[in-house]
């Protein structure tokens, strides 16, 4: 019979491809059982279960217990996920907001209007999708689109304990201001005003064990912004484009205050990147590639380019964004993949700092 | 010989089409000149220079002369224009700033990215085309766009006496953030640095006579814009929207806040209204006709829809906007029209101010 040890030898020759080590090595194997036949079962245990190479190391598993192992009968390796956070490892501080939360991502962009909270809540739903444990804080507070892309309407929050429960909708932990005040009132607030109220989202909500914390923010680099990396630490920030210049040199700010603040930037969407015609051929009405090359000069990640389509727009008029509504179009397909580039910078980032410890 | 008090009464027939009174009662006819020949040449004085109905106003002057003397010889009109301010007639604060401004407008929008900018340097340029003397504040203190949208990279405004001097380019005094500041640097601004950044840029800059100065705001409903409405009497508020039901919540919010500040609304301006594909049919990616509903249903004058397209952007990014770059496109066009419904606003509102005294 096919022992334990030989199991975990065969599987030692399959990488991790972003963290380039053995999964072995990386403690990503778990619960191997070979029954009397010798059919292997074992489990994989990723560190986002919306990785994108996942199907890949499936695959390879399987590979190398069948060249290592040939007499192995079959092989079942179930891909679980175990999400990690940038305080797996060190000492965090143990008093900080939000310590039931693994991972905090502000989606942020320089220009408004350029689909960032349309990128917050199709790359929330697509997290959980995946199975990952997530929520969504609409920072938005001048403006806030969350109630109406969840179509979320009349629903209040309920209070426990001095506590606000956040909403759930989609699998999705939620909260608001549009949740708290009446959606027609202008939020006429001064600077200070807006930094409390940000700050009571992060203090004053019971929220849960999460894997994705997901700020969708103000368009800018104002005082929410400052708040937010003020009061907790960040993992990284998602920055949303579109291609065109005058959206890219605001862009351009934000990125250098997230770098001045050291928040570490997991990477660029680019929204609008174009509009589709009946025969196939693209019109880059915003500028072709602009957010591509804007990454590339500033040496960030590029996470992928979301269409302009009516689709993603219904989608998010109608309270049922386009990754559920309409899952296998080209845009929901777009988010996805883009999705899971996101996760996998978090991984990689989160692997890389608790390895310097 | 024809008498000047003839060709007074033939005109004393000609109503002018919003005012509804006769341009000779509006005090609108000067220099009256009738040669031995009965040559008649006259200048009508319009209340701006972007009046639509100009063409149909100098026909109209024309006709009444010919039926009412039909021996007049040619008869010359020359189109005019002294534009009015809401303080022409009523006792206005003489210490207030921006005494030699005679009407402020502010381009405003609940959400970004809505083409609030485009929309400000088109009207702009559109209004000094007609004639009009006209100055532009980029107060978008976080994300300025007019540097790029004007093509100015490298000019400092000059300092004299204490004072900073607009720069100008196509006719239009000019002041932004952009011009003082390092592009590239983030301006991490709280709200209150704001607030006194936008002061500076009304009480420390040497604005010449202006008829229109128009403020681009940031957008949403923060302290840029308490600070603006609380410091200097605005005109009114023209409101750029997209069409789509996210956007146009945000459009309530900022049309409250006006309301609330007692800023009137002189209309609506819906960006983006469509896509046109080459045959021709229009793709409402955006949704149809959101923006014209909404002004119908807030009782706002709808003062236009610009299209989605390419010239649009790319007269933006490089510097010369597209009723400079294409001013016979199709959306040259919808511009131009769109400042005329502007400048009408402005002149019923002074109009019906002044008649109240």
């Amino acid at each position: 019979m096919i022992q334990e040890e030989q199991v975990l030898a065969a599987l030692k020759t399959v990488a991790e491809p972003d963290l380039k080590k053995d999964l072995v090595t990386l403690g990503m194997i778990k619960d191997i059982h070979i029954d009397e036949a010798n059919n292997i079962a074992c489990t994989v245990v990723l560190t986002t279960p919306a990785c994108p190479m996942k199907n890949q190391i499936r695959q390879s598993c399987i590979d190398a217990i069948k060249t290592s192992l040939p007499e192995a009968g079959t092989i079942e390796i179930t891909m679980s996920s175990k999400v990690t956070s940038s305080c797996d490892h060190h000492e965090c501080d143990h008093e900080r907001p939000l310590k039931e939360v693994k991972n905090i991502i502000a989606v942020a962009s320089g220009k408004g209007g350029v689909g960032k909270s349309t990128v917050a809540v199709n790359l929330a739903i697509s997290l959980a999708r995946e199975g990952a444990k997530v929520g969504l804080i609409d920072a938005d507070l001048y403006g806030p689109s969350i109630p109406t892309m969840f179509g979320i309407y009349d629903a209040k929050p309920e209070i426990i304990s001095k506590k606000l429960i956040p909403l759930e909708k989609y699998g999705i932990k939620l909260m608001s201001i549009g949740f708290l005040v009446e959606t027609d009132t202008a939020l006429i607030w001064r600077g200070p005003m807006a930094s409390s109220a940000i700050k009571q989202f992060i203090n004053d909500v019971e929220w849960p064990e999460l894997d994705y914390l997901i700020f969708d923010l103000p368009p800018g680099t104002g005082d929410i912004q400052l708040t937010l990396v003020q009061t907790i630490p960040v993992t990284g920030a998602v920055i949303v484009t579109t291609p065109q210049d005058v959206a890219l040199a605001d862009v351009s700010k934000a990125v250098n205050m997230f770098r001045k603040m050291q928040v570490p930037i997991l990477g660029l969407i680019e929204n609008m990147s174009h509009y589709e015609l009946p025969d196939g051929t693209k019109d880059y009405i915003f500028g072709m590639h602009g957010g591509e090359n804007f990454a590339k000069a500033q040496a960030i990640a590029f996470l992928g380019s979301i269409p302009i389509d009516r689709e993603i727009r219904e989608g998010g008029d109608k309270g049922k964004p386009v990754v559920l509504s309409q899952p296998r179009s080209v845009s929901a397909q777009a988010f996805s993949q883009a999705t899971k580039e996101v996760a996998r910078q978090i991984s990689l980032f989160n692997a890389h700092m608790n390895a310097k410890q």
